[in-house]
């Protein structure tokens, strides 16, 4: 009957599907909600009840609606509360050299290098509508007209002092106290990140970091020859420290590499008593925290929790900012404080970038010093939060039983544990030939574990689009 | 007498010496001209006579007039003709761990972080009033008002499209063909000399490279923890191939990292056979040639000599270029075409920048396709041509004899071997306190050659303070 309805109508019960997902994801209609029946929808819309019935089958098909007998059809009633969160990697392994092989290079690869019009689950890219892209530029076009305009010379080898200035400003906001002469600007976060590692380490050294890890961290482990220690990681408090300090007792570790604030991809947030005593830990050992903190302005409850920077006394904590995340990634405006590693730092920089680019950082001062940023923020963590928790509410629906999914109390990246045996590297190949982009979980370890995890991110506002892709994810799933 | 006269004549006596010197740095007045009579001047001007004579007395303790008994003053003598060129080093050196020790690395900062309003002999860097800079950012200020604005995304690993596409125009020009494919934008040239070295190479690796050699390529070796080979570079036609391919057998090289077009310090140019001849000889090896063509547009001759990679037949040449020398500096816009090591460096490229930022790579492209990019090389050209010759007349006549100077063919660097004995890092010391930077010879090697070496950039237009500022260094270096 469905096929008839089909072929008769073509596309007609395909928006009617369309659009009541799209209520369901917005919210306005919830998990257990009777949706309208055959007859009433078909009258109301005056299309026939093959359409609708073709309609609610599909929505069935996507796991959104389920037909009760005599009862009609409800919104699926599996809620994201149900859902449990993913475990945690039971053991710390020993330190493994990183070497990201071809197999592994191409899966990142695949999921980088997303074809145009491809559904953007895979990468943690923020949709552009909602980033203040408008305001920044008409920055740069004011920065370009003064005087004979930026670029003549070098910039300082610290970077744009105005811009210094405002990252000052900010940080005591986050209770931390930087001069402009503790920050250098950097090439956005990336750069920062390679500037602190290729200060402290060198080859053969060994690096803590969280586990999963964000799959960029291990990508520069093996461009700088390091060996990683992976600690187990709470998807709520973030890095295990009783772990971390077992680590610390047995092997050489030079560094520890973490992101307190909404780690990519679990979105933990680490209590500010951990970032203390974490501190503390790498202080008395006389060893760095590389803290990355590129998610810290988008705490899905409004608030901006500290840096474990702000609990740092000896210049211990190299804090890593960007702008990639909240201003405009294609701008590449990051920073680094790095304490008492300054020196090293700036040797490197001069010798590796030289300086950065002066107008673009001109125009972030600007827009920090004027621009609304704070009000910016506001409305992004708002959005962020309602996405964050529309994707995560049509995952839990789509995916089979049994599997967990992060809540992520901050950023747009959600981790999912899919049952034990199904393949997140063979799904993610299923969903792009699909045209949807996702990333496998093995990227996130030196050791490829997750292998039955995925990341999806929620940067791009949630949409029927984006509902009917997470649906297709979930019957490849259910099919694996 | 000239006591008295300067007693009573305040600054009248200085400033009628430094209209005569800027008079023979143009030009105008040249070697062995007669200088106008103590009398005339006197009537001329309408001031003493004394005020004349001590005018003059300054202008032979400046090297630049000569009395001549019963004859009056003239333009001292010794033309640009006399001096010599640098010698070549007679040897090449087993390879060498490069290590920039806390006192080099002191050399280097003291001259990169020149002090405000000193005069700028130091970096290789031009004055902002030889670059379009109002051109550029004009562009900029369109680019950033188009649609949205640009930035809201990162841009493609490779770089913009637009401007590799201008960028394959203008190597088509060069007798290199390019698709847009084959070329990588970069963070400047020395982001492209990074990502090309961390391509290749590994910790320990050697790569030959010309000697003296640019201290930013040792800085990069010591961070990248290879050994350098310094084969003897002749100043007028660059690496001798000879060493090179002596070395070649002797040591496990695994690239030749060299500047064929205008070579940073000596302004060698190699000939297009040398070239060629290099080009098979890396590629008869299986190793890579590094090829730093930033200078490659500012032949002093006008003309624009062909990079090696214009004989390269099986990729093994990996081309860098950049906008820094001939646009703006302050831009941060490089490229590399990596041949056969495309793959390599664009997974380098994604690990530690991840993508560059696109308003300042869309601004070039647009001056390049529209701004009148040849025109203004024309100028730029001839510009330095004169300022070369300027800076090198007034060292010739300034410094102790003995003193050979380079005849740089392109570029805007003079290479200056003083007599034996005179230290090129005193000379640096001593000149920074009299508010001159210069570069000493020692950090152009990674075994501390060049002792009696300096190097002066002519990036700047001639003036009376620069004369007066070389004469000063020749004072300086008669002094020790």
């Amino acid at each position: 009957m469905a096929r008839a309805a089909a072929e008769d109508d073509a596309f007609l019960y395909e928006r009617i599907a369309d659009e009541l997902d799209d209520l369901i994801g917005r919210g306005a209609l919830r998990a257990g909600d009777r949706l309208p029946s055959v007859r009433r929808l078909s009258e109301e819309r005056g299309v026939s009840v093959a359409t609708v019935v073709a309609a609610y089958l599909l929505l069935e098909g996507r796991g959104v609606a389920e037909a009760r007998p005599k009862s009609g059809h409800f919104v699926r009633a599996r809620s994201s509360a149900e859902a449990k969160v993913p475990s945690v990697p039971r053991r710390t392994a020993a330190p493994a050299r990183v070497s990201i092989d071809a197999d592994a290079d191409q899966l990142i690869q695949a999921m980088l290098q997303a074809r145009h019009g491809e559904v953007p689950l895979g990468c943690a890219y923020l949709a552009p509508e909602l980033l203040p892209l408008r305001k920044l530029n008409t920055m740069l076009a004011q920065v370009a007209r003064e005087g004979g305009g930026p670029g003549g010379a070098y910039d300082e080898l610290r970077g744009s002092l105005q811009l210094r200035r405002q990252l000052a400003r900010l940080a005591a906001g986050w209770g931390v106290a930087l001069g402009e002469d503790e920050l250098v600007t950097t090439l956005g976060g990336t750069d920062a990140l390679n500037l602190a590692i290729g200060a402290l380490t060198r080859p053969g050294d060994v690096i803590a970091l969280e586990s999963p890890a964000y799959f960029a961290f291990l990508r520069m482990f093996d461009h700088h020859g390091l060996r990683a220690i992976e600690i187990p990681t709470d998807p709520r408090t973030g890095l295990d420290l009783d772990a971390l300090a077992d680590a610390l007792r047995r092997a050489p570790v030079r560094a520890v590499l973490c992101s307190p604030n909404f780690q990519n991809p679990l979105g933990a947030r680490m209590p500010d008593e951990h970032k203390e005593r974490l501190v503390r830990m790498v202080s008395r050992r006389g060893i760095a925290l590389i803290e990355d903190d590129v998610y810290g302005d988008l705490a899905h409850d409004g608030s901006r929790p500290r840096p474990a920077k702000a609990f740092d006394r000896d210049g211990s904590v190299l804090l890593v900012g960007s702008m990639s995340k909240t201003l405009a990634p294609g701008y590449r405006v990051g920073w680094l404080a790095p304490g008492r590693f300054d020196e090293p730092v700036l040797r490197r920089k001069s010798a590796m970038t030289l300086a950065c680019p002066t107008p673009t950082e001109m125009a972030v001062a600007e827009l920090l010093e004027h621009g609304g940023y704070e009000r910016h923020l506001r409305r992004l963590r708002r959005a962020l939060a309602d996405q964050s928790a529309q994707h995560r509410d049509a995952i839990v629906r789509a995916f089979p039983e049994g599997t967990r999914v992060s809540q992520p109390q901050g950023g747009f990246v959600l981790w999912v544990e899919m049952p034990h045996g199904i393949s997140g590297i063979e799904l993610q190949a299923r969903a792009l030939e699909q045209g949807i982009a996702i990333a496998p979980g093995p990227i996130f370890s030196a050791r490829a574990r997750f292998q039955s995890c995925i990341r999806i991110s929620s940067g791009h506002p949630f949409s029927p689009r984006i509902h009917r892709a997470i649906a297709t994810l979930g019957r490849l799933a259910h099919e694996s």
